[in-house]
Order: C-alpha cells, then sequence, then structure tokens
C-alpha cells in the first residue's frame, strides 16, 4: 500500500461541503469522505504553519521537537516520518511545502554534509524531495523570504512567463491598468490572477504528483503538501468570480469578545492583519478568493483520483487529505491564525484507507479527539511497523477506521509560541514568555498564558462560538484547575526518552546482577553461585597484592 | 583559567568534616572550603549515577536531555560542556567516569564514524577523553557490565597484578584464609583491600590528572572523575580500619516510616540493598569502609592541592568538588539512592574561584537553592562566554562567588525514571509509568509519582530528618497544591527550542516584512513604498500570462 499524504495550507475545517459549508461545493473531498472517515474534532499542536508542520513531521509536540515557530531550525538528529517508514520499509517522498528550516549549525557540529544522502534528508525534515517549494515567494528590500530555490518559479519561466519572480508577477497577481496588481492587496483579490489557470500553483503540483505516481515504485508514502488556500489571496479564473459578497458569512465575533479582552488575544485583535479583517471590504473581497482557491484544489483533487482510479491504484492508497491550521478569515476580530479558537485550531481529516477492515467505517464521522501528530503514528502503523511510542507522542488512528473504539486521550493540546512577532514586545514579554498553550477536553477549551496572565476558558457546549471568556470572572475555577491539572500531566509527559523503547527497557532487566553488579551481598548466600563465582575469584596461594 | 570540576560517586553532603561529620575529619575538603564557597543546598537532578551526570554533562534535566537512567544512551546531537566550552576557546577533558552511554543508532542514522573527532566526542559525551574508566568491572555469567576497556585494569595489570580483571581481583577484594574475599560482600568490607594503596583507584586517577596537568596546556576544563566513594565498599590499608563500629551512628529511620509508606518508598524499604542496610551488622561494616573511601580520597586531594600550590596554578584554577548522589547507608530503612532524602538527592557542592572578585566570599556558606545543572553554566560563565539558556537551563553560580544576591529560582527539581528495576515490575508499572519527581522549595518537599500514586510531602523545617510523610493525611493539601503549581510551571519550561536563543529570536523580528511577507495590505498605503515596490513589479505593457 501508498500514502497519498496531502496537506493544504491554511484550510479552515468548515470550507468544505462535506463539513457543512453552506455554499462551497467540493465534491472531491466529499468523495474522499464517503469512501473514508471524516474526523470532526482534529486539532494541530500549534496554529503556525512552521511548527505545526514539524509536529505532523516528527509526530511530537512542538515542546518535545523544539520547532516552535516559522524559520526554527529543527534540530539535527530529530526523528522524522521519514526515518521511521524507510526502517518500516517504505519510502518517504515530498511534493510541496514543508516550512522546515534546516539546523544548519547542528549539521556543521556533527559534520554532516549537506549534499549528502543523510544530511538532505536532515535539512527536509526526513523528506526525500521530488520537489521541495514553500511557495512564498515574497520579496522586499532586504531580498526574497526564502533562500532556497523554487521549482515553481522555474516552471513558471520554463513556461514563459518573464521576469525573475514570475510567482509575484503572475501566479500572485493580476493586471489593471497594464500594471501589475499584487495579490499582497486584498484590494486585488477579485480580480483573476495573470497566468493560465494550468500553470498556477495548485494545478502544477498536482501534475508533479501524477509524474511522480507514475515514475516511481512502491511502497512510498507522498507528502503532497500545497501552498493554497494559503495567501496571497488571489486565484485565476475562472475560480476568481465562482463566489461573491453574497457568499461570505457574517463574521462570527461578539461585541462581548472586546470587553476586557484578555491581554494577549487583545494584542491580536490590534494587529495589522486582524485590523484589515475587521472591515467588511476586505472580507468580501478575500473570502470568495480563498473559496475559489479551495475550489480549485478540489478540482485538482479530482484529478488526483481520476488518475488513482484510471491506473487501478485507489484500491491501493491511503488517501489523507488534511491542513496544518485555519484562517480566521474575520471571525474573533482576527485574520491569519494564530490563536485557539476552532477556525485556527481545529482542521479538516479525512482519511481513506483501502483495505477491507475499514470497510465498516467508510463514509462516517468521528468525533475521536485527534491531534495532528496523530498522523505519523498511522502510516507508521499502515506500514506494518510497531509504533515507537517512546519517540513518536500520536497514536494511529487505525483502530478508529477499523470501527473500534479504542481507550483514547482525554483532551488535546496545542501550544503557540509568539516570541518573534509584534504583540510579544508590545505586551513586554522576554521570548521565551511568549507562549500559550491550549487543553480542550471535546467541551471546556482552556488557554494558559505564561508570561503571568490569567487564562481564558470556554465552554463549546454552552458556547460553540467561543465568544464568552469564563476566566474572565471567578466562576468556573474547578474546571480551570481540572484543565490545568491535565497541563501539567502532559507538561510531566516523557518524550525525551528517544534511545530507550519500553521494550528495551523491560528487556534490560535483571541484566545487571548477571553482569556481576550484586551491591547487596552480605555473604553471596543471597544470589546463586553462579552470580558470584567470578568475584569469589581463582584460589590464591602464592601471593598478595600489597605484599608481591 | 582552568577548571578541576572534581566529582566523587556517591560522596554523601554530610560525611566532610566542613559539612559537620564528627568523626570523619577532611581537611582538603575543608582547605577548599574555606578557600572558595560551600553550597550546603545542592541538589542532584537525578539520584542514580548515569542520569545525574548526563545532567551536570549538558547542564540540563533529565527529561530534557531524555537519559534518564543508566544505560539510557544520550541521544545523538544532545549539546554538552563540552561543546559549549570549546566554543568559548576552552578545552574540556575527561579523566574517570561518566557513565554515559553513546547513542550507537543514532550515529549510525546520522553516518557518524566512531573514531572519528566528532564522533568520538559525542561517544564521550562531549569530553576528550584522557582517561575514561567508569570503575565499575562487575562480571558474571553473562560477561562484563561494562564492555569498554578499562584503562585501570590495563595499569594494574602493567604493575604486576595477575589475572583478567584485577579491579575485581585485587583492588576490590580482600585476601582471607588465601582465598579472595570479594568487595561487592559487605561482609569483607572490614577487610583491607589486598592492593598496594598507591595502585588503588583513587591515587590511580589523581596520578593521571597531575600527569595530565603538567603536559596540558590551557584553557582546560578537566572532569576528574573518581568512581569513589561508590561500592564495593573495600578500601585498602591503612584506610581500612581508621575507623570501626564506634564511629557509625545510629540509623536515621524511625517506625513510622513503615506505617503506611508511599507504595513506591514501600517497595524501595522492601528490595536486597535496603534490607542489607536494615542490619546492624551491615552497616557497622559497610560505613567504616565508606569512611575510610572517602579519607582517602581527602587525602589524594591533598596531593592535588599540593601539586597546585607546588606549580604555582592554584591562581589559576578553578575547583569545584561535588557528587552525583548520596547514599543511604541504611538511614530511612534504605541503602543506595533513588529516592529523594536528603541522603540522597543532596550533594557536596563546593566552589574555589581564584579570582579577586570571588574574595568576598571566600569561606562562606551559601543556603541558596543550587541544582546541578547550575555547573555548566557556571563553567560557561567563568569561560568568559554568554551562557546560552534556551539550551543550559541551569544558572551559573558566580554571582554566588562575587557576594551578589541574584534573583533566584524557588523550587529545585530532581527525577527518577526506576522503570528497569524489580520496584517497577512490583508495582505492576508500565515503564513510562515509573517516574518519580521531587519539587523542594527550601522547606517543603513534594514527590510525586506516576501510576494513579499520592504524594509524597515532607516539611524540612518541622521535620528535618523527614521521618512525617505529610501527604498520608489530608490536612496539608494547600501546600501540596502549591508545589504541584511549581512542578507544573517547570513542566511547561521551554527545554527544546535549542536551535534558537533569546537574542536571536529578538533580531528575527520585522524581518518577514522587510523579505515581501505582507499579508495585511489593502492597498499598500499601510508602509512605506519601498515594502512593496517589488509586489508592484515592472510595468507591463504588452501581454499578460492569461493570453500569451
Amino acid at each position: 500500500m501508498n500514502i497519498l499524504f496531502v496537506m493544504y495550507d491554511q484550510l479552515r475545517f468548515d470550507y468544505l461541503s462535506c463539513a457543512g459549508h453552506p455554499h462551497l461545493h467540493t465534491p472531491n473531498f466529499d468523495r474522499v469522505a464517503s469512501m473514508g472517515v471524516r474526523f470532526s474534532n482534529a486539532y494541530i499542536q500549534s496554529p503556525i504553519c512552521g511548527s505545526s508542520r514539524m509536529c505532523y513531521y516528527t509526530g511530537r509536540y512542538a515542546s518535545s521537537h523544539g520547532a516552535h515557530w516559522n524559520g526554527f531550525p529543527l534540530r539535527v538528529g530529530e526523528h522524522t516520518l521519514g526515518d521511521h517508514l524507510r526502517k518500516a520499509g517504505m519510502a518517504c517522498w515530498l511534493l510541496g511545502k514543508t516550512h522546515m528550516k534546516a539546523d544548519a549549525e547542528g549539521m556543521a557540529r556533527l559534520g554532516l554534509a549537506p549534499d549528502s544522502t543523510i544530511g538532505a534528508r536532515q535539512a527536509e525534515c526526513g523528506f526525500d524531495a521530488w520537489a521541495r517549494d514553500d511557495g512564498l515567494w515574497g520579496e522586499g528590500p532586504d531580498g526574497f523570504y526564502d533562500e532556497k530555490r523554487s521549482p515553481y518559479n522555474e516552471y513558471l519561466k520554463s513556461r514563459g512567463y518573464d521576469g525573475e519572480n514570475p510567482w509575484a508577477d503572475y501566479a500572485n497577481a493580476a493586471v489593471t491598468d497594464d500594471q501589475i496588481a499584487s495579490g499582497w492587496m486584498f484590494r486585488n483579490a477579485d480580480q483573476p490572477a495573470n497566468i493560465r489557470e494550468e500553470d498556477s500553483e495548485t494545478p502544477w503540483l498536482t501534475s508533479q504528483t501524477i509524474e511522480f505516481m507514475e515514475k516511481t515504485e512502491g511502497p512510498w508514502c507522498a507528502h503532497v503538501s500545497f501552498i493554497k488556500p494559503h495567501w496571497p489571496y488571489i486565484v485565476p479564473a475562472p475560480y476568481h468570480n465562482m463566489f461573491g459578497p453574497e457568499h461570505v458569512p457574517p463574521p462570527r465575533r461578539h461585541t462581548v469578545e472586546r470587553e476586557n479582552p484578555h491581554p494577549v488575544y487583545g494584542a491580536y485583535m490590534e494587529n495589522k492583519i486582524a485590523s484589515a479583517f475587521q472591515r467588511d471590504e476586505v472580507r468580501e473581497k478575500v473570502i470568495p478568493a480563498y473559496m475559489g482557491l479551495i475550489k480549485q484544489c478540489d478540482d485538482q483533487l479530482g484529478r488526483l483520483l481520476d488518475h488513482l482510479e484510471a491506473t487501478d491504484t485507489l484500491k491501493d492508497t491511503m488517501i489523507v487529505l488534511t491542513s496544518d491550521h485555519g484562517d480566521y478569515l474575520g471571525d474573533h476580530w482576527l485574520g491569519e491564525k494564530d490563536l485557539f479558537h476552532e477556525q485556527s485550531v481545529k482542521v479538516p481529516m479525512i482519511i481513506y484507507d483501502p483495505r477491507a477492515q475499514a470497510d465498516v467505517t467508510r463514509g462516517t464521522v468521528s468525533d475521536a479527539l485527534v491531534e495532528s501528530i496523530d498522523l505519523a503514528a498511522t502510516f507508521v502503523d499502515a506500514a506494518g511497523a510497531k509504533v515507537p511510542d517512546h519517540i513518536i507522542e500520536g497514536r494511529s488512528l487505525l483502530p478508529w477506521l477499523r470501527g473500534e473504539t479504542p481507550q483514547w486521550r482525554e483532551f488535546v493540546i496545542s501550544e503557540y509560541d509568539y516570541s518573534v512577532t509584534p504583540q510579544c514586545e508590545k505586551l513586554g514579554l522576554e521570548p521565551r514568555d511568549a507562549r500559550l498553550f491550549m487543553v480542550f477536553d471535546g467541551r471546556y477549551k482552556l488557554i494558559h498564558a505564561e508570561g503571568g496572565f490569567r487564562p481564558m476558558l470556554f465552554d463549546l457546549a454552552e458556547d460553540p462560538d467561543e465568544f464568552h471568556d469564563l476566566a474572565k470572572g471567578d466562576t468556573h475555577n474547578d474546571q480551570i484547575d481540572r484543565l490545568y491539572g491535565m497541563l501539567a500531566k502532559w507538561g510531566r509527559r516523557m518524550s525525551q526518552r528517544v534511545t530507550k523503547s519500553e521494550d528495551d527497557i523491560k528487556a534490560m532487566r535483571g541484566k545487571s546482577i548477571r553482569k556481576g553488579i550484586l551491591p547487596f551481598l552480605f555473604d553471596g548466600s543471597e544470589v546463586p553461585d553462579e552470580l558470584t563465582e567470578k568475584c569469589r575469584g581463582p584460589a590464591r596461594q602464592r601471593h598478595s597484592g600489597n605484599t608481591d
């Protein structure tokens, strides 16, 4: 069996028709959901691209792998999905985005050549790169945001798009009045991107994926990682005008949220992106483009499914559809991701397992508390290996797919490090104090903030929109204490004992005594002779050590 | 300046005359204490050799580096004292014991050759080994406990001691009735070891150290790490009979400790070593030998000090004397270390800093809450480098040595993983649940046990002997909650973000906007033109991407 591990970037959990979106019809996502299981309570471990992805790719919490934010290198030697899968006999390929930053200092310290196979995998988060393109070719007075090469820009140039950065000038720009109208500017979000649709980012990566599948022998896991519907919010025709302001729901926000908000939330509500998304004209331009980008993703997913069917490989291919985080789109007075409302921290998670054991669950929805780190465990399990649960902190979802009801976690954790952001400076925090932790038990959601702030608390049963922060008063201290207990338990988890498995430990027991470590003997009668034979030593007839 | 980082193994904090021992006179320890500062509240981070040492050598908690027990490899790439010191221009040498187990699997995964410089340092916990000898050459039906070569055994052979394992047959054995009387057996602890005193372990390593100092240019840090007074408890003449049963204090234990004990404590009170030390005849044989071993350590320390004085290098040498953990010696009905009574978890910590700034504190005692991980920070600070506090979790003690009163930690943490032990099996625990955590605030000591047990609590102000476990009732829930809050705070510490320092993070701020990441623009008016110039692009006269 192969695994097609498809990630969309910044795809909100509720912007799919199978998840109930009233206007956005996504028949191909729905088709996979009908063949598999849609997990309706799937949470990412950090609501920011890089950190979330490192959690997916290691199966470990952000505080366990340490890559807490975009551009924080994943330290050399951290075990990745690729390491585990290769050990299980499955290749692990990358097509698209990871947001991985190599630990160049650590690699140099260990003498790992970046161009060696080991070095390249270390630099690519354990993947073998079929095509790595992080999809953000922003450029400013200090140069490119991303200093790597861009296969996508190279493709565009090969297709005749001119200039140094056709990603910016064509794929993410319109033309108005014979001028480039940048996709960075929300004003232009309702314009068609100035590119042939088939050359835009999502079709390009889809074509790469089909080519990959045609050329590559299995078993493989392929991480197909689209940059879209991530900003810049602009999409080529015909997707640019499939949706209009009439399809834009009113923002889910409440004036009570602005009354005495938690200081961190308050700071985020005042940042540039939030301010933009608080304007109706922004939402009315951006959300239709966002929907168009998703519609394009859905059509391209259809291409992939059709290819699998045409090649009769759907029956041998596990398909996983998910995202690295959501997008506020103006809900809760916010733009982007970053905090822990459902719009940001919950993601789509659809898994199709072609094997017969999964027949019993096809087309069902599971509300199990899923964490993104569960996928690494799921894939290792699917590859037929024992999940190394002293390294991977997630749990295999295969039992759920088989209709079983395993004993399961009681809460999910997510973390956010905002030390690099203006909000940290605004709040006067040292970097290490700019950290948030979410613990959610399926009903109550507690957000703890380092730095001496009070927590936040939401009751999603009574207040599914998460408008009412119950930690503003002192009426819910029992719930707060209970969830803090869960967070404390998680804080004591065993996350770094990665060199010894549970089985290794059991096998170690009793070994030292059989290797002569006997610090409890009075006269040797305590244990069988064979254990003390060596320490009794040979009879000594002639000399002692002191006098010879 | 050079650093002589001297560690004794299993040296109890109170078995020195400067710490108040009534019978054991240790003039050379006292001499260093009179030149420097004795820290009377120094705690190790794990009461077991290997794990404690990995904390010393990384400056990180056991849960941060993951080497929770003897023989659990320190994972490849973990930063060590040697890494930090070499970066600061100071060599970092090892003489003696570390209990380091190399992460052979991790090194193979990263392609590190064990015989390369990098590989050798990885395998030696970051040290350059002048002489590595872990000092436990126990041997049984399954072979040697330690599979490495033993420089000490080689030395003994070169001195004419015969057999394959003169460590066992001479250095750690007596001769009675022409038979080897093994030092493993407490019955023989009052016999003289069958070896010339100058060939025994402590003088051997002392000679190695003097030779090292004569041959090595500074600046260096030398970890001189004696195996003694660790068991086997046997010492050559004249030390074997310097002390007798009349110098053995009554055991510090109380019948109340056996009434409804905490299950983990109860299991330890019933293990083989505890049972042995509950016998008076064992204590009366072993403790005089233990004292003799310490007396020998003191005399050998005198040799080192004399050498430093004779070579006029005392003025350029920081000296640190400490231990990896203590020894119950029958107190609390226990033998060995393992749990968190002061006898086990508190260690001697004497620091002499030759520099003038330390003149104000010479001969003083500090009761600051010190953790063993502070030494790594202290040494980096002493080497003149900034302490990388995103990696090293300890704090430099230099301010204390200079008479300052820095803002300091409110509690110390220690951890113990007993998953390999019979106690884990006896209690029916899975390996990952066989973990204890101590939090001590200078008065109250809480011990949390994973696995669903109640905690333990001691009030050292009211009950300095730690006989009365206040968590047996429910009278101290407020204190228990308070200390659990400290443990939870510690559990949320940022320990793995080792690839970005606080300064790195501050320097990252505002960078992405200057590299064209602008996901908040409506029309570009929000920021200066220079930031949006690239996304406006060149005027486009002839063609669009869609139609060319």
